[in-house]
């Protein structure tokens, strides 16, 4: 734990990138372009908050690596496909993600919604097999929580109400329930996959559940002030996009200071309900300050 | 076994709907715009194909009619988010599906994504849940087995294909390679999950699944003298779309006599393989006269 959390989070990064790459076998003919635009996306780095926020969890329990390195690439597989989807003109229309042209500027539209589909099924896959766990019933945990934090209850739905809500100005009950469903609901998932892949109690899956649901809203409220704050080079993507359209931001709704404010206690909260675990919490705490305090 | 199978499929087809409809609860506010979308596609009709045949296999080894119609459900929805997903204007661009406005035109594109992604995440939900089968091995196998068949490796990749040969002439071997992911490998697995919920041994499932690779080419022959011959009130979509494109059709191949008469040879070989399983096979046996003599 003497290395900075950034550091750390490279290193786990790269075992999950690892871990992907192995996963998503390029294959000939035409078939592997779907392939090769998973692979453009999933591969292509980003910071791998869900996935290290599933290590993290899961070290708190000794789970063995290589099922939380799968776990965490199942839910990274789904965030990719989300962006994917997202990007697509029919939804945000954003040409750049990640310093880099989207997929389907990459690809092609077509192309890029088959690998969203791709990616989003593999993920159970990927799940179901058994070196994810060999516990059935952990598997079978595992396969029915990824699917609800991604559906219509969680991701899914969070994205249909920000689509809806394109025409109208949500207050802040609305856009804390907003966030709950569309990023919240998979950044709880990917904790909870820790602690289920180390057969947790109650006490500390809900410890857990109580930190992912701080943290998740914390991670909005700092996207909101990096659109604000940050610079196109730092986010890898045009900033104030949110602003521009007349969006209900966080930082809208509670002003800069606010939102500073709002995200600090949260963390702190997020901390503060992890005493239970002793010095095993250090790095969930460390992950926690990262998300508020990163510049991208 | 004295009614027509036209009228036993319709039965099945409304136990289908009915499992869909309960599967598929409505939601108030904004989230339920995509889970009416998605209602829009799943409860519409159409054949019910795909779960019949899950019905009919699990059938032979007597699995009780919950799991099979569970298991059932989660293939159509993996089915009707296919159709969703391929009418989008990015793919074949069909505003007609089954005699009305695809889901993109009744609702918008954005919105079709989202429903085809949430019945794609949904699907898995379904088989992970104990009421699709109380033996925790059994809803993984269906689970890894519908991943597979939907994913790269089978659904997925199968329209990654259709869509880089737009531009290239296929021939037999080629097209019947593109059949065999873009529906085989989904027809397949229908058949395949009756076996697996009834514990089949390895005999009955080679049974099973060389039943359906058969029936599932031979329903694709079908399609492509439905396209050739059927009316647009019969198909419920615009005739001749496939042959006015210049693409490689098994008709165009074969010739119309040619077609028919492999199809009609697939069918044979298909119910010579069913011996072994007696008269209770014969439900399988109609439902594969039924698609090459289908009208629609």
């Amino acid at each position: 734990m003497s290395d900075a959390i950034d550091n750390r989070m490279r290193r786990a990064g790269d075992e999950i990138t690892a871990t992907l790459d192995a996963l998503l076998a390029p294959a000939p003919g035409a078939r592997g372009r779907v392939i090769e635009a998973m692979r453009y996306s999933a591969l292509s780095g980003g910071k791998r908050l869900r996935p290290y926020l599933t290590l993290a969890s899961a070290a708190l329990f000794d789970v063995e690596r290589q099922g939380a390195l799968r776990a965490g690439a199942a839910v990274e597989m789904i965030h990719c496909y989300s962006l994917i989807h997202d990007d697509l003109p029919a939804m945000d229309d954003s040409d750049m993600r990640r310093g880099r042209p989207s997929v389907h500027k990459a690809f092609d539209e077509a192309t890029a919604i088959l690998a969203g589909d791709g990616l989003l099924t593999q993920a159970f896959e990927v799940l179901a097999h058994p070196d994810t766990a060999e516990d059935p019933a952990i598997r079978l945990e595992l396969i029915a929580g990824l699917s609800v934090a991604s559906g219509t209850a969680g991701m899914v739905g969070g994205q249909m109400i920000d689509i809806a809500a394109e025409n109208e100005v949500l207050d802040l009950a609305a856009i804390t329930e907003l966030q709950k469903l569309k990023t919240g609901a998979l950044i709880e998932f990917s904790c909870r996959a820790g602690a289920i892949l180390g057969r947790a109690d109650e006490t500390s899956r809900l410890a857990l559940t109580n930190y992912a649901v701080n943290i998740g809203l914390a991670f909005q409220i700092a996207d909101d002030l990096l659109d604000v704050e940050g610079t196109k080079e730092q986010l890898g993507k045009p900033v104030g996009q949110d602003t521009d359209m007349d969006k209900a931001t966080f930082v809208k709704l509670l002003g800069l200071e606010g939102a500073r404010n709002k995200a600090g206690s949260l963390i702190e909260e997020a901390c503060d309900g992890l005493a239970p675990f002793g010095p095993k919490a250090g790095d969930l705490m460390d992950v926690a300050r990262f998300i508020v305090e990163r510049r991208s």
